[in-house]
């Protein structure tokens, strides 16, 4: 995304000519103003629902490399966001896009960049509302803020678990980096619909692995006890195993970027019944993990029955560290 | 901004310590999950008005430098997305920050800056409500997107201008790079008022110069016909024009970063009593610059009366050139 080739680079395009190229690549995900870029603020309209706000970034050599496609960098950015409004049950509506580029940032690249953006933004419906553009000296950053609407009266947030709720999470875990980081569904219509039932208490959307977010979801002196049988292993899980020599397990329950729902559900409920209707609605795997357990003096917050002999949890993945 | 001192390095830190030593130094800004920082996305209730959003970053070395304190660079980072809000007639509301920081970044330089951002969102109403940490190689960047609300019925958008108009500025212009850049007020309750007087018909924030700018708020085969004398050059920019060389007006008609509201008045009002209206409000400057007038073929966007003899107008800054 870096180029040599003086004629193709960002450096010297203007930044009018910029935005121009990127409203044009865009199409109709990139509105008119006042509704779109183009004024000093993008309007939105009263509505009568809360409202979600999340910001993620894809930043160069942090988030993708230069092998990866400008069509996987545009997923990524925008479902990733997708994901957090996805762990909150809630809708997408628009999105901010900052860039931050380096004058030998690749014309380009940025062209078809922009495009896929604007058919990801077609496909989920989201439209791109404003945003900037500023030169920088550092690697090539797209820093986006995605709002959304709450889809009914209820938002599901990482508090609310109890003791005795069943873990639950959709999809299957672990080896993302085999290519599942780009092209990952983000779970919006699944997290409309566990909002929607009452029996669900708490959310949050796997993006820096099982270990470090699932004790997001743990109340105060409680512990997640898991079954290692009912954990979903990705095929990709085993293929990334292959690579490292570590069980699947450790890549289901460390590898960031799942962007799977992981959420609790209260233990007095009709588990069989809730199964029946998710399977009745969507073809995406649903599992019981374990459950909330008093959690005593020195136990860790996730305990683990029929783990590999051996077998630690470490965190998941984090910046500065 | 950057360290060789490894103890103050925010690399090490860890992203979850640095997000909480945020929120402490934020304080009563940075408001507790859901409302504030610390679930997959923030709440905002629903209000019936329409709300505003924008997005601006500052950039080390695009938008400060070394010598540049914490202090002002959170003021800057706050104050000119402040700018975009009010030159819609707005009331900010909430801001979520997304940083991009090296490894060498000074924690010690961070927790200032942090506390800043504090009183500077308190000073202004606006809450932290979110926003992400992400390593990179790169410079230090702070992307910020603010949001707002419609004061009331009315915003003002830069399209609505008319031939015939009247053009008016807030304050004087020019030399902000002398310290004005970092310290200017943005013109909220200003911009509020105008947005509720029916005359006001565009406006604009003066973000890149006027030169740049006002064409901004020309519509189709118009131009601007300003009055040199009518122009209120700022006293930095008299200092500003002895370093250079250059006469003043080239400085209040070039310079960035003024942040004063550009707007237009229909010609058919009473223009006294609305100067008079404002003085008794602001003690803010008013002044009436020119008007909006046909424009015929080859003649530029902006046209200068009284301007010192051959005085050019050139572009203001641009990003990519």
């Amino acid at each position: 995304m870096l180029t040599e080739n003086t004629s193709d680079q960002v450096g010297g395009m203007g930044e009018a000519a910029l935005i121009r190229e990127m409203l044009t690549c865009l199409g109709s995900a990139g509105p008119p103003p006042p509704h779109g870029p183009g004024d000093d603020c993008a309007l939105l309209p009263a509505v009568g629902r809360r409202r979600l706000v999340t910001a993620d970034p894809v930043i160069y050599k942090q988030h993708f490399l230069p092998q990866h496609s400008p069509r996987d960098v545009a997923a990524k950015l925008i479902r990733r966001n997708l994901s957090d409004i996805a762990a909150m049950g809630g809708r997408p509506e628009a999105a901010i896009l900052s860039l931050s580029l380096p004058r030998q940032t690749s014309i380009r690249w940025l062209k078809r960049f922009f495009r896929a953006l604007g058919s990801e933004a077609m496909r989920f419906e989201v439209t791109i509302i404003g945003g900037d553009c500023s030169e920088s000296e550092g690697p090539p950053g797209f820093f986006m803020t995605m709002l959304g609407q709450a889809a009914g009266r209820r938002v599901l947030t990482r508090t609310g678990g109890r003791i005795g709720d069943m873990i639950y999470v959709t999809g299957r875990l672990g080896g993302s980096l085999l290519g599942r980081q780009f092209r990952f569904q983000p779970r919006l219509t699944e997290g409309v619909w566990l909002a929607g039932q009452r029996a669900v208490r708490s959310m949050i959307d796997l993006s820096d692995g099982m270990a470090k977010d699932l004790p997001e979801l743990l109340p105060p002196g409680s512990a997640a006890r898991l079954d290692a049988h009912q954990i979903p292993i990705a095929r990709a899980a085993e293929r990334r195993a292959k690579e490292t020599g570590r069980p699947p397990l450790h890549h289901a329950l460390h590898d960031g970027e799942d962007f799977e729902l992981l959420f609790t559900v209260s233990g007095n409920t009709d588990l069989t019944r809730l199964e029946r209707d998710w399977r009745g609605a969507f073809d995406v795997p649903l599992n019981q993990l374990g459950k909330i357990v008093p959690r005593s003096g020195s136990t860790p917050p996730i305990l683990i029955d029929h783990a590999p002999d051996n077998f630690q949890l470490n965190r998941g993945y984090e910046h500065f560290r």
